[in-house]
């Protein structure tokens, strides 16, 4: 007998197949309409069927962040990968052994130390290393300003020293932040525009620069054009999250991850509801805590996905959590959802609540639930 | 060639055996020492290695969080089980079934509602399920106060169901939210008094109440004197974090377990050091944030183990981690961290952190590590 959502155990990480599909599809048609390819950064599900609808909609390749992500999706067939972390010296080996094996791995590195270990293993393996160079469009991590010299010398460091300079990449991870279209608009032109700034030294300097590669979802859905750009990458708005709801460029309707979870008792006097849905099974990400709303641990649902207002997770110990009403508590909560009922919980971010889970369960718009593997680890 | 912490890919998830084993002893000599059984919590490690040390040193039986732990170390040869959360309706199946295997799980319930429906399936199934009541000692989460007139319900909802009262249990878990030891050793006593005063309510009523269960590590560590109490139950004392050091029950030495990470960048200008550690390694958990002392994601060692000084994990994306100094940026820490250097991260919370890897690297006196596998979901 197959489950459904009345009879799978609890807590479980339901994707609403529907809206996955439809996130899918409004993305895609944006980087068509704005003429430039789409590579879905895979970390935020981690799972083959999502991905392969990515591609089918008209993705070309995938972003990882780990190299584990890169042999598994290469095992499922797909060859063109993009490596979008630091590359680290002690990995070289893994990277080497999955290029032998015919897939097209792409590298990033954002130093000049890195770039000639980069150089130094792959002429000693007879390997040309197609590496990016990081660029630093926002001040929130990792990369190179586009103005910096040492843009320059990392550019000779892998040309010079005979690998493939497959162009910059930047990511204006500050978008998290922001919570207006102005501000987003204005971002995602600053991520555009540095990017394409730090190509043209490269290639003013006569050094190749092929691949500009931005995004963010929030800066992605939020650019107004993208001249000079090549591909945009994007991970998080397959799903969509509280947190994505809360920057403004989704819905809670748009959120196609929910976590499914079984009322377990309660706590009368307060209005509590406790459920089987702890930061174990919601991740510890309280990702909207800094935001316009709070969300506490998660928006509450009806086992339909109805949003029910007012009512979040606001608090989680491993495998319990607490469901309650903002503002004056719900005295009536055991009668409104007694012992057993089953509700479904949005995220505040679909990455990190995805990573509680072996699996999903994949809900079509039928009922039917088919189980979806997810990865794990490193 | 068997992997070091020079060669063991990164992130990685270290427990140091003998401080592991250290914790371990501490415990239970105390527990000797105050005349009570220790049944230990295995949601911290969900370790067979770790488990049965804990076992070796002298626990009676272990206590799980999930029935998947219950299944998983009963099949590792534990058979004397106690599931410490609210039983839920559609898991009976489940219970039932281990308990047909030879598995003596104990399940725990707090309303009449949950009681009689446990008992009506245990009739219907011809099993006498045994269920401890959950009491409410400090108002942080599950449980029926000692006076609520619902206790006696409970308890003749078990009982004249025909199902094996076993006695009661409480978790004092707002302990985690204290930090100078004359308060805990009350909230401690808080503790044992009220789960003493629910048990004997239950005698006076002609009820059995063999089992008086207690216990978090914060409380255990605290309790001056366990009269009436017949076990003790801790989980995150065996390998100890952040969050424990800021309640006063452990120092940073004690902490058994640690990221293992690589520099893979700097910013010089910020004085940060990007390291493959983000909060995919460290979890989301910001426990110490609203402790006396806040580490970030985490306090940064030597590869050795060292505690360094003021240099924390200020900052986490998926698959990054940024090290600073706190106060001045540290101007030369690409000089002191270069590209390539490992360093240890401690946690701020064991239980969340380990629940991101598939397995703990156990690294003994010597500098052999061991694979311990750590299983996943539900």
């Amino acid at each position: 007998m197959h489950p459904t959502l009345d009879t799978l155990d609890t807590p479980a990480a339901v994707i609403d197949v529907a809206r996955m599909q439809h996130n899918i599809d409004r993305m895609q048609q944006r980087m068509n309409a704005l003429g430039v390819r789409f590579r879905p950064h895979v970390k935020t599900s981690k799972c083959t069927p999502v991905v392969r609808a990515q591609l089918a909609a008209g993705a070309n390749g995938i972003t990882v962040s780990t190299l584990k992500e890169a042999e598994y999706f290469f095992a499922e067939g797909v060859a063109d990968i993009l490596y979008a972390v630091g590359m680290a010296a002690h990995r070289l080996p893994q990277a080497l052994a999955l290029r032998r094996r015919g897939c097209d791995l792409k590298l990033l590195t954002d130093s000049v130390a890195s770039a000639e270990a980069i150089a130094e293993f792959g002429r000693a393996n007879g390997e040309v290393f197609e590496v990016l160079i990081e660029i630093d469009t926002d001040g929130h991590r990792s990369g190179i300003w586009p103005e910096d010299p040492a843009l320059l010398d990392v550019g000779r460091a892998l040309h010079d020293g005979g690998m493939c300079l497959g162009g910059v990449l930047t990511h204006a991870g500050s978008s998290y932040e922001l919570d207006h279209p102005e501000a987003l608009s204005a971002l995602a032109e600053q991520e555009r525009a540095g990017c394409v700034r730090a190509a043209e030294r490269l290639r003013a300097a006569q050094l190749p620069c092929p691949m500009v590669s931005i995004g963010s979802t929030p800066t992605a859905l939020s650019a107004a054009q993208l001249d000079g750009v090549t591909e945009v990458r994007a991970g998080v708005y397959v799903l969509f999250d509280l947190v994505m709801s809360n920057v403004g460029v989704c819905t809670a309707d748009d959120i196609a991850l929910s976590v499914l979870t079984t009322v377990i008792g309660h706590q009368h006097d307060k209005g509590w509801a406790i459920v089987d849905a702890g930061w174990m099974a919601m991740s510890r990400d309280r990702g909207t805590q800094k935001q316009k709303r709070d969300y506490g641990y998660g928006q509450v649902c009806t086992i339909d996905g109805a949003v029910l207002p007012g009512y979040v997770l606001s608090g989680a110990n491993q495998e319990h959590g607490i469901v309650s009403r903002e503002g004056a508590p719900d005295a009536d909560i055991a009668a409104r959802f007694p012992v057993g009922t089953r509700l479904r919980i949005l995220p505040n971010h679909a990455c990190a609540t995805g990573a509680q889970f072996p699996e999903y369960r994949a809900l079509s718009g039928d009922g039917q639930l088919a189980a979806w593997e997810r990865f794990h680890g490193w």
